[in-house]
């Protein structure tokens, strides 16, 4: 009769030799990366530790519907607490920290609250904001890299509606109610889709005092097209639908700068604009390894071999979009999306959990397409060489945008909120959190 | 054939001389009292304009549940501009701000965005928590009168526990796992409840490195009774049903102050504890009348006639928590509840809707009983002198709130969020949304 390994029971499966005290696995950052380590590495080999800023597991594909009052933060936000109770997790512990030094020689990763040693450390904290070293553009536009983000987002938005609603003066209006998008990927487009609809469907119920045709969303790309990294047809399919929104979408167009309210641009012109939401860049949270001279490569993110190893650190993985892996087809790096995370996650685990014998298993990148939306209705969605918009493409992007959520509760509570909101076209979360202590940007008074 | 009145079209019934411009009616807060005169009040008589510091009306009975991770912020506010959509309030206009002055002689109110004439102005601004001038206290405890105040006190007590797992000197993590609640009404007993089951059901499985031995909750009530505006009965029965969750109940126990985390009572005796709940007092947000020598009475609250009109200044009301009307059985004012302010507030509305020869009706206030609940399966109510307690009283609680809840979808998530947290003994919501701009508590590090 075959032995069989009980969780939390000790493994009989004789896999591998169990050492009298387990190997400490490292993992930071409780996102798809580092949750899906923790979920499918091998536990009765592992002792594996969890450590996150956060206490929550979030969701950064509908930070944008955050932003634009669709959602509620706490709908695509999870405890990792609650997570690593079930059975999947069974033997992992978390640590609340937000890592400080990373130390490869002494094996140790200090954070805000403590020092942990590691056996083996798994770098998986994903990515921030990049702003290309443009002065002063952190401080006065918003982002959409994190749930806390996403709420400011929200909230400035509101206020600037709120405070145009009050306003007599013509010229401060319109600097009020021009919301500039910076960045014509997915994020970009999503997000100026989302104020499209404000301005089509709710201003005229909603702010009676605002004229719509004074509200202006543009959305600002660099480069000739919308959506570069998927097909040529779903940019021009996203390009219609956002003009159909009355979103203005420039191309070509190249920030320079933005100072005094005004955005400049490389070839010239300007945007008086209160509201500049910034989605043209990431990098890495790429913390130093100390004890070593390895440093980041290009966008702060670790070069990685075929098997998610730092090259030239022992005992340290990266995956996810804080990893550099190159691969056939990706000269430059596969990209910074969800799926490479988790993909690279299971390869990880698997590679971890192997007889001491076995030979690393090479990661292979499976692309299953990528999809994006603009608005109810609409969405482009590219598969395996074929292409989806309309109304279908819209139920797939729900459908898998649903099924990823971490938690029934969280599922359920979107799926009424998304009803909600296509049969009513509007929203009851148009809600402008502000408190006393913490304040809206200084100089909106 | 009766003329019919038909909302937004001209008045045609003749209840009273239309002029040929409105008078206007300022009604300060969105609250229960300030929505239901802005809904009662005849539309066609009155230009009506809301001004309230948030664009949400908010739910205060269940902050306690924000406070707890029982239920997301959003499910209790409600947006003010949507609200107004609505039939009842047709005509309806809805102002963002934070009065600054009021100045009854030139019949003005000054927000911090622009200046309001009015005809008839409704003080309905509610309360705030009242700290007795015990020095510093404002700064360091955690209280329940808002949502965001909420929302801070939620993140800290999960910042308190996640430090506490971490945390292995032994006389720290008693103090940040003391928990103390200071004021035995109803915000503090359901706080102090919620506590409880935190303690008793959640902390095992989610904080397995925590002993819940160690956690303490504490409530403090400086009278000999829990529920003093209850019957006595249900005094003693939330007494015993917070000692079978674990809570310690100290009766007669007055709080002198509140330094490097220790708190010291009037008897000598002191507790050190990192959170302190404060929901031991409450005053009128009372806002200075300017160009008349009427003061606020006791308790920040406008001393206010039969028919709610501020004595002594002419064109001014005042209802809810700000007004301070004695009746029969009330010697010393009506209590600062919500059913107070709404009754107010449906008298005030047809006072103010009267034909001019109109006597005006003095308020009336019908006590329709009182309700508060200690955790799951528990509550207790007080209804025309019968009393009731247990699993019905804790049904008939949550129905009263679910049915108070403004909006179709905040009642069905929160009907959702309840249903799940019954089944689960857990919660989807234990989410510490920190944020770089906003810091815990600066000593929190």
């Amino acid at each position: 009769m075959m032995p069989v390994c009980k969780p939390g029971a000790p493994c009989a499966c004789f896999k591998y030799m169990r050492t009298e005290q387990k190997q400490r696995l490292l993992i930071i950052g409780g996102g798809f990366g580092g949750l899906s380590v923790a979920r499918y590495v091998d536990k009765s080999k592992w002792e594996v530790v969890l450590v996150d800023r956060n206490n929550y597991h979030s969701f950064p594909p509908l930070f944008y519907q955050v932003a634009s009052s669709g959602l509620e933060p706490s709908t695509i936000s999870f405890p990792l607490r609650r997570e690593i109770r079930g059975r999947h997790y069974r033997g992992v512990s978390f640590h609340f920290g937000d890592v400080r030094t990373i130390d490869v020689a002494a094996k140790k990763v200090v954070t805000d609250y403590e020092t942990l040693h590691y056996d083996t450390l798994v770098l998986a904290a994903g990515s921030t904001n990049n702003f290309f070293g443009i002065p002063d553009l952190e401080k006065y536009v918003f982002t959409l890299k994190s749930t806390t983000e996403a709420i400011r987002c929200r909230n400035e938005v509101l206020a600037c509606l709120e405070r145009a609603a009050l306003c007599r003066d013509d010229a401060l209006r319109r600097r009020l109610l021009t919301f500039v998008v910076v960045g014509g990927g997915p994020t970009g487009v999503e997000i100026a889709g989302a104020l499209g609809e404000l301005k089509r469907y709710v201003l005229k119920r909603e702010y009676p005092s605002i004229d719509p045709g004074e509200m202006r969303v543009v959305l600002v790309e660099g480069s000739s097209r919308l959506l570069g990294n998927m097909s040529a047809k779903s940019g021009e399919d996203a390009f219609k639908a956002l003009g159909s929104l009355l979103v203005e979408v420039q191309l070509g167009k190249v920030m320079k700068g933005y100072a005094d309210k005004v955005l400049s641009f490389a070839d010239g012109s300007t945007i008086a604009a209160d509201s500049v939401i910034w989605t043209a860049g990431i990098t890495g949270v790429a913390i130093p390894l100390e004890g070593t001279d390895v440093r980041p490569a290009r966008g702060g993110r670790w070069a990685v071999d075929a098997s998610n190893a730092v090259e030239g650190v022992p005992d340290v993985y990266a995956i996810g979009d804080i990893s550099l892996q190159t691969a056939d087809g990706y000269p430059s790096g596969l990209p910074q999306v969800a799926p490479v995370a988790m993909q690279q996650a299971r390869c990880l685990a698997r590679n971890l959990s192997r007889y001491a014998d076995e030979p690393m298993e090479p990661f292979r990148y499976c692309d299953k397409g990528s999809m994006a939306t603009i608005g109810r209705n609409r969405a482009v969605v590219d598969m395996r060489g074929f292409h989806l918009s309309g109304r279908i493409a819209w139920f797939a992007w729900m459908f898998v945008h649903l099924m990823s959520l971490l938690g029934m509760r969280n599922r359920t509570v979107v799926f009424i909120n998304w009803i909600w909101g296509y049969f009513t076209f509007s929203s009851g979360l148009r809600l402008l959190m502000r408190s006393d202590r913490y304040p809206l940007r200084s100089y909106w008074k």
